[in-house]
């Protein structure tokens, strides 16, 4: 270790550090504030120190360092010096020295982001053992086979994640030693073992990497924290970014801390634990340690750990310091803890701490019961739930009452349920359910982080080893999808694909369902049942109407739908597709007769057959909403969605109209356009056969006459889609204005006449349109399409590679693009307020139920947003947690 | 006639006058600059009573009436007593009355809206008539016949335009008499055949039109006004205002005025003439009269007139009073004038004048020489010339040498040439041209406006009777349309579909070449030559350049493009579309063996096959552009565009490639798109293929290299299309900057990367896109189809009815849409200059040749305009004209 002359690096930092950034930060100089450049884990260690938990002393390398290495495959000037100054700092404050002979320091070196990222990044622990500073380990703890079996791991992980040599190697030599030694457990193996494994382990090192193993420990530091850095950009982490949206990150930090160790013999130990039940939010102190072990052991999931309460048996007052600091770590943090402990010869020490994942559920029960407490206030409650992980508890379940095939059954590790094909590789999930659209369940001994993609296509996953806290657990808790894991009644073989659970074999392609809440497996597929606005989640949509500034409405086209949504708090219907009528079984022959009428006559004829359905379909749904206000919009695709595409399908469509199946072809060879999406469609139909408008808005007052006659109050919003002239709108309205007029003061509900905003030119005349129209409604997925030019069906072509080389972060459909769509939207916005300036502007499209955008809209002052009826009650949480932030 | 008391209405017009608006003006009242209220018709009555030139008078109802009329099918309040006060005006001046059985007022209305509309509006001669006032003017004027010849000239004009009684109905009635009294010519009728037909005439408006004709001649002056309103509204109207992009008017004027008559006899006669030569520009007193006759006889081509020269034979001193006038309104004006003018027993009147419609070529002319004669500045002269008509300049001409066989020999009535097949009715022109594509040549007896949909769709027109001022003559030199008039050699056949030229029968369909400028008529098919900018062209050009602040470039995609496009003065070439390169024939191969690559290996092969076609291209290029700058676009396609579509093709391209037919199909089915103008093209196809960018750039480079090396300038602007986010830009920005640097030291020729501006939300990011971008250049085709939502192959299905149901005004792609696309063009702009105050800004695309477009981008500040070859000077006048008017 060459440390350079003292006097020189001083002086250097003393005349730079005024102008410097700071890159290192020792854990007594941050706070949980400084997540950006410190990483959660790194600021919360700082925090820990600050508030008085017993934390073993380290430092942080900042974000920004690895920012800078990742541009400039470098260090910035300062860095070397500063890492040398905190490195001396801990040196003196553990009075210890890195690659001392007699008193070595060792370190763990880990990584740490902004946003945690579980699984996805590396860590090296017990850095700084070389031949000589192992001896001194021994020498110091009396243990020499501690000593040689932390040295031996430390050459495995250190040679696996820093120097790129595989890890199965490894195994293979200790399997191949227990082989010889006649042991089970890597445990049974001696001091003498070890150290032959050691000089084992090296040269494997030598041979797969073709550099011999550092025995520098400073050498050793550099090249792990080179390691951690690079593993920022490595394939897991940039997928596991993609999938969960992260973006806008500098980095890793990188934490480096002296070790502590669970594995110096039985009165040591690690584990991981939530301060409360992270599934079902229960207030009970929930985790799993491990007896002589390493922290990695708990949380790979390679051995079952045992219940934290276990702990209180074993030894009261280790339980009581844990529960102590649990304590003293929920009331300072104000929510659910997720930590990291290890025992070290009786005293504890606490290496992390984070706010917890855990499902909606739980969220849901933890917020409600916090402002019970009065830990919290109900604004505070209501932003600590993840609004998107209310899509959890608006998963399926299994219907009530249901005969439950039980084969097996594991830890209920991520709740909801599913049924589907069991695969075995994620490359099948993703075949089968991406390529081919079928449901399947992933079932593995235990998930990887290479497993990610292949778990986000499956409706579910089933693992036979790992924990609560296992891979799978956590992922799939973040994911919001059905888990049950540690099912140790299976036994998975996966070259065979089979799953065998005592005689029963299941194979591939079989299906089975899983219940993520109970942990059960079973056999065929289940039907399951819809769920509901109960209990605490009643609560906290109540709480939402306290504070949330825009109305909530949703996309429906049935009276079922409308249903669902109004159960869901649906504060109204923001579109109702008027075309989905048209589609059904017994309607779509008239619309085919209407399309292929050869005059005027033959057109008035089905649509007056048309007007009948359409007429009776409106009347149901104003009674379901019982005069809340509903956006209708008139017909909208272009009209060859409306014929068969099959040549069987022709034919029979030819027969049944009585003409030849060539005439029926030319037609609809005519109705095909090139660019179907910008073509013959919306308000473009409504002006050329001004008709089908008339007939749908006939149906629609006759509609609302009858049921206001009935007592029912109808409130209706006639929407015109597609509009991107202002005479476009000007024409339709007078249509549609005069068809309505023509029933005279037989009218006697409720009415506007507007427009949907979804043609990037009707953004840029807002204004105009705002002065003739009643309302908006911005069409944010047309809209994004024609802003960006980019169409829906066919991006599959590129978008993934988009996503791959970095050029996007995350599917451009998913969420309203701010940067862009959301600029137009804007100007559209301010425009017609300024002409009306209470003017009624809504959001429609699955963007509708995306948090991120329901809080853009709230921010552009719009009036409400609509989504699908499932994902209300996320609308209603998003736009109060918007009403609360701004 | 009731008068209503005149205190009354007195007191009426006195409360009222204070806040009420002016409806109708007394010629006395108006001047020239009034055109958007009293027409251009009405404000030049009221211009040359005002400097002193005879013109009978009269009153002018203005365009708001006829506005308020269009609305409310009613007056506005407070008209009819104008209207009143107006008439009595008139009767004092004129000392005669309407309706008086003495001294009757007789007066012609007609319509006259801002921008003239010839052959468009309608018109009723003699008002005022009835049994009792024909008897007054046979009195008065001692010419039974002449009076009687007025009132059934008026009764027939009266019954076609303001009752609706078919026009052939008079006319077969006046067959009918000539053929009972064996007489050839209407003059060879007498006062009693004239009396007669009175009557005949009365009985079939009474029988067509179920009303009798109105004697009660307020009744009839009331009855034309809102005839006149009316046809504002009718579809010829409709469709001139279309063709010719006429919007924004209020309406017609109608003008009022006392007649005066060229048919009392041989010392009277009627005319049109033009201060100079509409065709060719000279500096001659141009014109028509006709002895005895009324003005419609001279426009409607019905008789052939005499040239105007002839008059100075026959009446010395009429002619100088006429020569005089003329030179008065040329100087007044500043412009080549089109009169109309009356003799009445020997005195001139001027009935009309206005700018003279001339070809670009007399446009030319007479701008530069009313500057030599200093009439006229340089800017003033500029600014005269219509610079959309500089299109007939730039119209294909006879190759000069070519044997021509001349069959018949017409008026020159509209410079150019064209051949095609002969057709004789507009419908057949429509259907050959528009839907079969083939180029025809329109042969008509004579043309009347319900011809011109037929005749904008034909290459050159042919007419048998009519002359330089006939229907015809003046529409095709409107549309810029090679015409022959009055070609009296031909006898046409319409029913038989056959021209007789003495023995010489041409039938439907054969062909046909027109000399436009000489009035030549020939057989077949002939080779056309290229127009040159010379003479007086030249000399506007150069003028051009003195004003404008945009610089002209070209769209050009091969050397012989860019040699024309230079030679009209392109500065540059703004937009070369590097695939054009990809579609010859021994290129297509290598492109469809890149696309049907089974591996890297395969694909690099094919490109570097095609990098030796592209490289030889630029190379080329280069040399003609001699260091003019050059905007090269990269590929922008989707990759099945350059796959065969037909089954023999594709079974052919299989065979090449040694591969299974369905193979094929399947790659070309999988390359399909459902909307491919949103899909994998432009930097898409970029990102995903970035080998074929680099082949595209070394190319460039390498020509650019080899050209510098041999002493010519090479300035290349490399154009990545499709742009949308800023990532797409960054990427392959270094792709295109890493491939030329790896040419290191030896490039030698000066570049910029810059991206085209075509997706709306690439605007939205103007800003950012700057920032890293060295130009843009608007590609507004696809920008106005992805702002407006609107595809150029589908907008067929409606864009027709939009057009008939006013919802716009002309065709969407014809132009920059100012007030949708153009505002996202500012904004653009607004935020890249913001960033770069001096950066380079273009556009290309067609619309770019527009000049209301032009005018916009130089309103807008943008660097440079890029268009088509033969659009240059087009291009080059409305820029100087933007930067004189602005």
């Amino acid at each position: 270790m060459v440390i350079p002359s003292s006097s020189v690096a001083k002086a250097d930092i003393a005349v730079q550090s005024s102008k410097k950034v700071k890159y290192v930060y020792s854990f007594d100089e941050g706070n949980k504030n400084m997540k950006q450049i410190l990483g959660g884990k790194g600021a919360n260690l700082s925090e820990m120190t600050k508030i008085g938990i017993p934390v073993p002393f380290g430092f942080t390398i900042t974000t920004e360092v690895c920012e800078y290495f990742s541009k400039h495959k470098d260090y910035p000037e300062g860095f070397a010096e500063q890492l040398q100054e905190k490195l001396r700092l801990l040196e003196v404050k553990m009075v210890k020295k890195l690659g001392d002979p007699v008193n070595p320091l060792l370190v763990s070196v880990r990584s740490g982001a902004a946003v945690s990222m579980p699984g996805m990044m590396d860590t090296v622990l017990n850095l700084g053992l070389n031949d000589s500073t192992v001896e001194a380990l021994a020498k110091k703890t009396g243990n020499d086979r501690f000593a040689y079996d932390c040295y031996r791991r430390f050459i495995q992980m250190f040679g696996d994640v820093v120097m790129g040599v595989e890890h199965h190697l490894f195994e293979e030599a200790i399997d191949k030693l227990k082989k010889q030694r006649v042991v089970k457990m890597d445990t049974d193996l001696n001091e003498e073992d070890l150290k032959n494994l050691v000089d084992e382990f090296k040269e494997i090192v030598a041979k797969n990497s073709k550099k011999s193993f550092p025995d520098n420990p400073l050498e050793q530091m550099k090249m792990a924290i080179e390691a951690v850095f690079k593993s920022w950009d490595n394939d897991r982490a940039k997928t596991y970014r993609k999938i969960n949206n992260i973006s806008g990150l500098k980095g890793t930090a990188v934490n480096i801390q002296s070790m502590v160790f669970g594995n110096m013999g039985d009165d040591c130990a690690t584990g991981v634990a939530f301060t409360r039940n992270p599934s079902t939010g229960d207030r009970d102190f929930y985790g799993e340690f491990l007896i002589n072990a390493q922290g990695e052991d708990v949380v790979a999931g390679i051995r079952t750990p045992m219940e934290i309460s276990k702990m209180a048996e074993m030894n009261e007052d280790l339980y009581n310091q844990l529960l102590n600091a649990k304590d003293v770590l929920e009331k300072h943090y104000k929510d659910m803890q997720d930590i990291e402990f290890t025992i070290e010869r009786g005293k504890l020490f606490l290496l992390q701490t984070r706010s917890g994942k855990r499902t909606a559920q739980a969220a849901i029960k933890i917020a409600v019961e916090m402002v019970e407490e009065g830990l919290l206030t109900k604004e505070e409650a209501l932003l600590k739930i993840d609004a998107k992980s209310l899509n959890q508890l608006l998963h399926p379940q299994i219907r009530r009452g249901a005969t439950r095939n039980v084969v097996a059954k594991g830890l209920p590790a991520s709740p909801g349920a599913a049924s589907g094909k069991v695969v075995f590789t994620a490359e099948d999930a993703m075949d089968l359910s991406v390529d081919k659209n079928e449901k399947v369940i992933l079932v593995r001994k235990e998930t990887s982080p290479e497993d990610i993609a292949g778990m986000h296509s499956a409706q579910g996953i089933l693992t036979a080893r790992g924990g609560m806290t296992s891979h799978a657990a956590v992922v799939c808790r973040g994911m919001g999808k059905c888990c049950v894991a540690g099912c140790t009644d299976i036994i998975v073989n996966s070259s065979a694909k089979k799953i065998l659970i005592g005689d029963l074999v299941i194979n591939e392609g079989d299906i089975i369902t899983l219940d993520g809440s109970t942990g059960e497996v079973m056999l065929g597929e289940m039907e399951m049942q819809e769920p509901e606005l109960t209990g605490n989640f009643r609560t906290i949509m109540e709480w939402t109407n306290e504070f949330k500034k825009l109305q909530v409405r949703t996309n429906a086209d049935t009276p079922e739908d409308c249903k669902v949504a109004v159960g869901f708090g649906a504060e109204g219907i923001g579109l109702c597709r008027t075309e989905h009528m048209f589609f059904a079984e017994d309607r779509i022959h008239f619309v085919r007769q209407m399309i292929l009428a050869k005059d005027e006559n033959g057109r008035k004829k089905s649509l007056e057959e048309l007007k009948k359905y359409q007429k009776e379909d409106f009347v149901k749904i104003f009674e379901v909403m019982e005069g809340r206000p509903m956006t209708i919009r008139l017909l909208d695709p272009p009209l060859h969605e409306f014929m068969p595409e099959k040549e069987e399908q022709i034919q029979e469509l030819a027969n049944d109209f009585e003409m030849p199946v060539e005439d029926l072809k030319l037609i609809i060879s005519n109705l095909h356009e090139i660019n179907p999406m910008l073509g013959h469609r919306g308000c473009r139909l409504g002006i050329t056969y001004p008709d089908i408008y008339k007939m749908q808005v006939q149906a629609i007052t006759e509609a609302g006459i009858e049921v206001q006659n009935n007592g029912i109050d109808v409130d209706v919003e006639i929407e015109i889609p597609l509009v991107g002239m202002i005479n476009e709108f000007i024409y339709l309205r007078d249509v549609v204005k005069e068809t309505i007029s023509s029933y005279g003061e037989k009218v006697n509900f409720r009415y506007k006449i507007g427009t949907m905003i979804e043609v990037p030119r009707a953004c840029l005349i807002g204004g105009e349109l705002a002065h003739e129209a009643e309302f908006f409604s911005f069409g944010t997925n047309d809209l994004t399409q024609m802003t960006m030019g980019l169409s829906r069906d066919d991006l599959g072509k590129f978008i993934p590679i988009y996503l791959d080389k970095g050029i996007i972060e995350r599917d451009p459909m998913a969420g309203i693009d701010q940067e862009g769509v959301g600029k137009l939207m804007r100007v559209c916005v301010e425009s017609a307020r300024k002409e009306k300036p209470e003017f009624e502007i809504g959001i429609c499209g699955e963007q509708g139920g995306d948090p991120e955008s329901v809080e853009f809209c709230h921010n552009l002052g719009l009036t409400l947003v609509s989504c699908s009826p499932y994902r209300v009650p996320l609308a209603r949480l998003a736009a109060a947690q918007a009403a609360i932030k701004n």
